[in-house]
């Protein structure tokens, strides 16, 4: 039994749930037919179990779901028909549990967990810098930069999503310069390897073999994507959300949270949560929310390393673990880069930030640059 | 040279329109550093070409994508980093012109005309009819139901999107049995391969292997997962779009039509493109745009079979016809199996509603039921 719930959009919305339950299991919501027997329709038909307002319980029963129907698969059963019956709105989804058919996904291969130790950063918060190739880096400048990272201390690096397999710049050359340049730190690097179905578990086996030791995938690979590198590639794996307003706003949606607990389903180990206080600032109480998906206890899954970014600076770090702990990774590029100082200083900053009480120069000028917050 | 065209809201669409082109292709719109030479910045930057009130047409450098960056990393080029600019409130990308970068994609492999060939239905609208297994058919209880479309006239038949392989109608079963029950006919079958990544590969190669000739693959697989059937199996493809209004509703979003062109893009040789008439009613303006993005010319990509359905019944395909022409696909469920004189019939009174002029007594019965529109 999978359970989903709706935030439904309609004049009626008795029917519009029961319409999502018959028109998502056994059938077309306005036509029976003689194939139809009473036996079928109890062992496939999906149920109304409650309705609060426009908050809709459906149950769909397991055994419309085979054993490789992975997350594709199952959101087409979710959140599809309903987009072409009239009486429906809007349709907003906002928790699945996914009940026995929870041990069809694994989670996190490494999780939290593993990442502080393959880190170092055991009872910290983790430090995350980007790093921007597109501006047309070659694999030597790019190695060059994520070694001034790595010896300014942050614990992971990943290239933002504007980084395919150009010609300028290829992971078959790029991966090893950048290995070869974090040799002796325990930085975690991770390229940006977005592309479509089958392809992107190739160029993550590929990453890997030439020495990345995470990938970094943008969703619009599909969800299905991370599962399928999940199952087939031993490496971490952050979720990459750039595109996520198309999902996760308008009246047909997908909750942003629903969406965290989601990715860790599938096996991300690391996401983008979202931002508090930066140029992006969102509610803390949504945030908390999806703090609570992504490493609130689910069946013994491992929890995910969420990541705040968009304007984050070193004068931020404090008050980012005041609100939301310890377990967070703080992930910047533009106050990494553009420090006064340079690349090294700006990760140094940031270390800096997670303890100092008598700033140090390179917190120092982080702080006259962007200011601190409380 | 890839040109985007975004509808955007924004309190200063012009800020808005330069952060976007500085954020997808060179840097954070907000820093520069010392890395960012003037002469990489003018070969790896987007330009902002054009702004008409909130439409604003942005250009990237092909130089940017490498030659297997398929559609996933496009789309987290085109319609990603803009979610986390604070000053952008909403952004729906209206339209995409390639330039060389179309190159690098196929097209339909098969298209209208091949479609027609392998039917026979040549100088006729397509017939098309949906089986829904979902209710817990057994294999031969399918492929039962499909020799009588068949027997009936359809020319299509797909399978809905809610099956994927469970045990009780595996792929591995269903597919031969239906294969088998359709010796004789030319009507070409469609099962529902919806899967993960490189499994929809696989899948769709087992359905052929099996006998089927045709896949049916829902959206959530993934844009690039239909690109690597293309190009990895000879097969056509159906775009099952249900779920589509996540994506194209909202302020962040794709217009339908330019979907369509990434349909045809990436290889479909059939898509649902709504429905004028039905339960589902469209404007036909919208419906136009998108036969246009399906079937226009477009540098000899081949066409595309646009399907209407929702609601489709025999009283309605004259008035379609008149409407949309002869390049189209007219396809149901509901007024198939629930035909009064059943599942064969209800076949045979789409075939009949294509010519007739005098209704024989399977038109005279649905239009009965379902009335005449003109």
């Amino acid at each position: 039994m999978l359970k989903a719930i709706y935030e439904l959009k309609s004049p009626d919305i008795e029917k519009a749930a029961h319409a999502i339950a018959v028109g998502q299991s056994v059938g077309n919501p306005y036509v029976r037919n003689s194939r139809e027997t009473k036996a079928l329709v109890k062992k496939h038909a999906a149920t109304v179990e409650s309705i609060e307002g426009g908050k809709v319980t459906v149950r769909f029963p397991a055994v419309n779901f085979g054993p490789r129907d992975g997350i594709s698969f199952m959101m087409s059963v979710l959140m599809g028909g309903q987009m072409d019956i009239d009486l429906i709105e809007g349709c907003k989804l906002l928790d699945v549990e996914f009940g026995p058919l929870l041990r069809r996904f694994s989670g996190p291969r490494f999780g939290l967990e593993q990442i502080r130790q393959m880190t170092g950063a055991v009872d910290r918060p983790l430090i995350g810098g980007i790093v921007k190739p597109k501006i047309g880096l070659t694999p030597d400048g790019l190695a060059e930069v994520c070694r001034e990272m790595a010896e300014g201390g942050v614990d992971f690096i990943k290239e933002d999503e504007i980084l395919g397999d150009p010609s300028w710049c290829p992971l078959r050359k790029r991966v090893p310069a950048v290995a070869e340049a974090l040799k002796g730190f325990r930085t975690v690097y991770a390229p940006c390897i977005t592309a479509d179905g089958d392809e992107v578990v190739r160029r993550a086996r590929l990453a890997k073999s030439l020495g990345a030791t995470a990938v970094h995938v943008n969703l619009w690979s599909g969800l299905g994507s991370y599962a399928r590198i999940r199952e087939k590639v031993e490496i971490p794996i952050f979720f990459q959300k750039s595109g996520d307003k198309v999902f996760t706003t308008g009246h047909h949606s997908l909750q942003f949270s629903l969406l965290c607990k989601l990715i860790r389903l599938i096996g991300c180990d690391f996401t983008h949560v979202g931002m508090w206080g930066g140029y992006m600032s969102e509610p803390e109480v949504e945030l908390r929310e999806r703090l609570y998906a992504l490493q609130g206890p689910w069946c013994e899954l491992p929890r995910v390393v969420p990541s705040f970014s968009c304007g984050a600076h070193p004068g931020m770090v404090q008050a980012l673990v005041k609100r939301f702990g310890n377990d967070i990774m703080v992930t910047s590029g533009g106050a990494i880069h553009g420090h006064p100082l340079g690349t090294r200083a700006g990760a140094m900053a940031f270390r800096q930030a997670l303890s100092a009480s008598t700033p140090p120069p390179e917190l120092a000028a982080a702080i006259e640059e962007w200011g601190l917050v409380r």
